[in-house]
C-alpha cells in the first residue's frame, strides 16, 4: 500500500527536501507518495514545520504522526487540535553544527579573539586556561549534553543544570528551582541550550544574570524567550554581563528597531547556530514513518506535559 | 650540596619565576639557590631564555645542562659555544593554550564568526559541516599532534604532515618533500606548527601557498619564518589566500611599517597562541634538574642536528 505523506512548511523547504525525502524513503522500503496538498482524510503522515498555513489538524483523521523539521516545537505543541503523537526533529547533522558553534563561541569569548580583530597594536594579554574558566549549560538534552563535552574535552569547568536530574553527565550537575542558583553562581561564560516551555521562558532574567561573574559571556543559541530582553541590556549597561552573542530572538529577523543591533557588547547572529540539513533529516523522518508502520514506538516523541 | 642554577632571562621572567622556580626545586628535593648572577665555574644548571645577554656559554665548564624556559630554541641551537645538553620547554600548559588556541582561531574561519560581528544585518550564511572542511596540520610534533586530535574530536577532514613519518596520528599523514603537496592540495584551513629549522624556514611560499583550495585560511602559531611574507601578500591580493590569522613574525613585535597591519584580511595576533605559564613550566625544570642529579636521561633534550 502506498503511504500518502503530505508536506507543510514553507516553498524554500519544499525545494530543499522534495527530492532527498521520497529518497530517504524509498531507502528505507517504504512507498509514500509526498505531496504538498491532499485530501486531509486520505493523509497518513504529516512532515511539518511551523511557517504553512496548516493549524488545525482535526481533518487528519487517518494520520499517524507529526513529524517536526524542527528541533522546537513550542509553535505547534499547545494546539487544541493536535491529537495526533507529534515527534521533534533530532538530527545528527544539527547537533554537530551546535557542538561546532557552541564551542567556537565559548572560544571566542575566552581567548578574547575579537580584540586583536582590526586592533593595529602588539598588546599582549594572555587569558587564563580553559581549566580555570568557568562555563555553564543551561539544558542537557541532546543539543547541550554533546556541546558540553566538547566543552569539557577542551578543559573547561562545566557546571550543567537541566529541570530534572540528570547522571553520568561527566561534569557537576544541578537540576530544578533550587539548583539554578549553584548552577550560576560565579560562571563566567553560560550558553542557554534549553526549549522554550512555561518553565524555562525569562530563564535569565535580572536576578539570574546578577549571580554570573561580573563581566560574564552571554551565549543563546537555545530560544529568544530564555532571556528577558530588558534584563539583559540592564546587565550590559551595568557591566553584569560583558558581552552577548545571541543566534535567536524574542522576535525572528530581530526587528531593525531592537536596541541589541546598536551595541558593540551584543553579537547578533541571524539563527544559525545549527540548522538541520535536508540529507540527514530526511533520513531521520523515512526512519520514523518505517518504525511507525513496523508498529515500533516513535523516536523523539514529544511528552505535550512537558512541552518538548 | 646545594646546586647553582643560573637563571639568565629578562627582568619580567625573573619576576614570573624568582619564587615558583625555587618551590618547584624544593618540591623535587633538590638542594639549590636560584640565582641571577655567578662565577661560571660554579654554576650547575642554566635556566634560559634567549632575551637577556648572556651568549658564551664557554666559560661554564661544570654545568650539566641548558634548561630553556621557551618552547622554541631557534635562537641558542646554533650557537657554537653551547656544548651542555639542552633542553627545550614542553609545559602541559602551553600545550594546553595552543590546542585552546588553535581550535578557536579554526572554528572562527570555519563559521566565518567575523561576518556577524558588527554586522547591523540579518544575513543567513549556513557554513558547512566540520566534517566537510579539510584541514591540513603542517607540523605533528607535541603541539600540532594535540592540536590536531581536538580538531579531529570536532569531525574537522584533518591531514598531517611532519618532516619525518608519524604512524598513529589517527587521521591521513604524509611526510618529508614529496608529501607536501598531497597534504596541502585542497586544504580549506592550514595551521603550521613547525620548529623554525632550516628545512621549513618558508615552506608557505608561492608555490605551496598555490597548492591550497582557493580562499583558503591561514594560521600560523608556530614561528614567523615558516611563512614568506611576500608569497602570502599575493597570494591575499590574488585571493588564493581569503585570510590569514598570525601569531609569530620574522621581527616581533611587528613592526608599525609592516603591511600586514593595515589589511583586513589578516588578523595580527601578538604572540599569545600559548604562552609558558611559570607555575607548570618550574616543575618541568625542577623535574628535568632532578632527572639530571639522578643520571636519568634529560627530558626534551634538543637534538643539534635537527634544530629542535
Amino acid at each position: 500500500m502506498t503511504l500518502t505523506v503530505l508536506f507543510s512548511a514553507r516553498p524554500a523547504l519544499w525545494d530543499d527536501y522534495r527530492t532527498v525525502l521520497p529518497a530517504a524513503l524509498s531507502a528505507e522500503g517504504i512507498a509514500a507518495r509526498l505531496v504538498r496538498m491532499a485530501d486531509p482524510a486520505e493523509v497518513d503522515y504529516i512532515v511539518y514545520a511551523p511557517n504553512d498555513d496548516l493549524t488545525d489538524f482535526a481533518p487528519f483523521t487517518r494520520a499517524k504522526a507529526v513529524l517536526s523539521l524542527f528541533a522546537g516545537v513550542e509553535r505547534i505543541v499547545g494546539n487544541p487540535t493536535l491529537t495526533q503523537p507529534l515527534c521533534r526533529m533530532v538530527d545528527p547533522a544539527l547537533c554537530e553544527g551546535m557542538v561546532e558553534w557552541v564551542t567556537a563561541q565559548v572560544l571566542r569569548h575566552h581567548l578574547w579573539l575579537d580584540r586583536n580583530i582590526g586592533r593595529r597594536a602588539w598588546v599582549q594579554e594572555a587569558p587564563p586556561l580553559a581549566r580555570d574558566r568557568r562555563v555553564t549549560m543551561l539544558g542537557l538534552g541532546e543539543l547541550g549534553l554533546a556541546a558540553a563535552r566538547m566543552l569539557r574535552a577542551l578543559n573547561f569547568r562545566v557546571t550543567g543544570w537541566s529541570r530534572s536530574p540528570k547522571t553520568d553527565a561527566g561534569f557537576p550537575t544541578f537540576h530544578g528551582e533550587d539548583g539554578l542558583k549553584p548552577a550560576l553562581e560565579g560562571a563566567e561564560i553560560v550558553v542557554t541550550l534549553l526549549p522554550d516551555t512555561p518553565a524555562t521562558r525569562g530563564i535569565l532574567d535580572a536576578r539570574s544574570l546578577g549571580w554570573l561573574a561580573p563581566g560574564a559571556a552571554v551565549i543563546n543559541p537555545g530560544r529568544g524567550p530564555l532571556i528577558e530582553d530588558a534584563a539583559l541590556l540592564a546587565a550590559l549597561d551595568a557591566g553584569q554581563v560583558g558581552h552577548a552573542t545571541l543566534d535567536v530572538f524574542h522576535t525572528e529577523p530581530l526587528p531593525p528597531e531592537h536596541p541589541f543591533w546598536a551595541r558593540a557588547d551584543v553579537t547578533v547572529s541571524p539563527h544559525i547556530a545549527a540548522v538541520s540539513r535536508p540529507a540527514t533529516a530526511a533520513t531521520v523522518i523515512a526512519a520514523n514513518i518505517r518504525r511507525a508502520e513496523a508498529g515500533e514506538t516513535l523516536l523523539h516523541r514529544v511528552d505535550r506535559a512537558r512541552g518538548y
